[in-house]
């Protein structure tokens, strides 16, 4: 008898009850009162989630449909624009870029690290004739499990022309983020991490200065035009222009309720006090986190494959034995980390659970260490 | 006490319970055995729905995303297309080539027309260069109620090398279409219509000469780029390339299910049947259709409002009081039609009480006719 799979995943993330709930239902009309209710009320709670007076646009698309409408809304062919790369998501953003003909200048750090603040700074400053004119940057890197410190780099760009896009998938509503406070021009998300919903929606919203820089784009779009959705907004018969993914929006809108409710300072807390649990059970095991820990996200911990250890093996084992989904690496990563994702609708004896499971995973695979040591430290942080 | 809407829509439709069953369940992760089962099971579906032999691609997007992959994918700027348009939908089909920097030369048929093929054999014979190297045609025309006779007009570019791109968006799995056999070069669709699972997924076909065009295509894409479709088929680690709506695809491969058992020529009588039901229901209650009978589709039916009478009133009763729900006009019909749609997962009984309720909101307006006439006219049709 196997117990329904515990994903420990960077994203799709657990389902809470009452979202489930809102699925099973008939299906209702998107062009009624009862869908606008459900409709306005999303949207009026995303604002809280992104810190944001701005709207926050709601397209039918992955994460990465998001990214694609931030950077052919923003910008023009032939843009200079910088894309800080600290893995494969910063990787996605440039490949973007480079696929609308923007001329891209790539800051590729380490996987592993967080980029330097330093090093952003220094590109700007030397780029005196402004030519530049964005910045993309992924606030939650879970490739390797990194973030990156946004509110520092949106110093750099908070009082210029220059727009800072940040990708926010993996983070918004687990990581701290303040649209408005921090002067972000462009923040994309996902329904399927920290929003506790099922994948199928991306969102993203707009600074008055990226609504601006909308008017100068020549890049050709459509389904991504983001001034129709703003349109959208303002009249029920045009709101969302096309049919929207209604039962994922009554999910969402049922996710959103929760989080109002739990609070964004207790849920943020909450993913900082469980990853730190998670990291100092990884270290009790004799594991080596793949970041340095300062940099290690709170919504995912990354960790080296041991020497002489098949962490494919210990994945699957987890996956099929013990029912608790946790993944590896991506790309040059492959084989060589296991990523341990915290976020969204888990609780810390789901911590608990998954750390166990992950000592006798290893303990099959042959790699010592006292067993306990792990569950006792993640314990004792977390109680 | 209302009982759940029954919506007689043009999409959404109803789902069915086997469909709903699936949605409440818990997420699972995409990147797994046990998706990967439901993935193939229901691309190896849609290839008999489509009625090809090639890849179906599916999409996290609406209908239109998909319209707008099949733009994006195939031409390069400054093409030279012919844009047939019957309706709301072929004029966005005009408007994404347009955003896309294409030479679109538009076939505006009156609304409530089918296009005359002769129009369009017209058309591409004076296109002695053969400068003309798309045709994009609606195969079933929601905002009218009006099908194109997709077969007759494929024969104008099957042995050519002119693409033929058919948005079946509202038709695929209604209404008849033979993709291959009829020598159908890209077809796009959606999940919320005669698919009967809920709105989030676009479907996309492309023909060998299709897949060929793809490879000279200069336009800026990503997300629609539908090589990386193509290729992550082959490969579960890149299968799709982007998180895939997962919820959505367990229950449109749950509604597949029930459309194979149901058999695709049943499930077109079926349609058939009810919409000349609905046809003659309308007939003996003395209104008019929108279009001619023989172009008057089998997945909706728009009727003209009848004189003096407030057509938007009628429509306000039948959902708010009788909790049917059925649609009025759009753009320049607005007030002047209501469209009844019998699309998807309904039955003969949905048919007749939508008929019942739609005769005495009319009356309610001061309509005359003898009551029970419409209805007596589509229980005979029916039975």
């Amino acid at each position: 008898m196997h117990k329904e799979k515990l994903l420990m995943t960077p994203g799709p993330t657990m389902l809470p009850p009452e979202v489930l709930e809102v699925m099973r239902r008939q299906i209702i009309h998107h062009r009624t009162a009862d869908f606008e209710k459900i409709w306005d009320e999303m949207h009026e709670n995303l604002k809280y989630i992104f810190q944001t007076k701005q709207r926050v646009m709601t397209l039918v698309s992955s994460g990465t449909g998001a990214m694609e409408a931030a950077v052919c809304n923003l910008f023009s062919r032939g843009d200079k624009v910088l894309v800080i790369s600290i893995g494969a998501f910063g990787d996605r953003f440039a490949q973007i870029a480079e696929a609308y003909g923007l001329d891209v200048v790539k800051l590729a750090v380490e996987w592993g690290k967080a980029v330097d603040v330093k090093d952003v700074k220094e590109i700007l400053s030397e780029d005196i004739n402004r030519k530049i004119k964005g910045v993309f940057i992924t606030h939650n890197e879970t490739s390797t499990g990194v973030t990156n410190d946004i509110c520092e780099v949106s110093r750099l760009t908070r009082e210029t022309e220059r727009l800072l896009i940040v990708d926010a998938i993996s983070s918004l509503g687990g990581l701290e983020l303040r649209m408005d406070d921090w002067g972000l021009d462009c923040v994309v998300a996902g329904s399927q991490k920290a929003l506790m919903a099922p994948p199928g929606l991306g969102f993203i919203a707009l600074s008055e200065k990226a609504w601006k820089a909308c008017e100068q784009s020549d890049l050709p779009k459509f389904y991504w035009d983001l001034k129709k959705y703003k349109k959208g907004l303002e009249k029920l018969s045009e709101n969302p222009p096309y049919t929207p993914a209604i039962t994922t929006v009554m999910a969402q809108a049922a996710a959103l309720r929760i989080m109002i409710e739990e609070g964004l300072e207790n849920i943020y807390a909450k993913h900082e006090k469980c990853a730190h649990a998670v990291q100092q059970g990884m270290l009790a095991l004799g594991l080596t986190l793949l970041p340095d820990i300062k940099d290690s996200s709170y919504i995912i911990t990354a960790v080296k494959a041991p020497e002489n250890i098949d962490i494919g093996k210990v994945i699957k084992t987890l996956n099929n034995k013990y029912d608790i989904m946790v993944v590896g690496g991506q790309k040059h990563l492959k084989g060589k980390i296991l990523r341990f994702g915290h976020c969204g609708y888990f609780d810390k004896f789901d911590i608990i659970k998954a750390f166990t499971a992950l000592e006798q995973a290893l303990l099959e695979e042959g790699f010592y260490f006292e067993p306990g040591a792990g569950v006792n430290a993640v314990m004792k942080e977390l109680f």
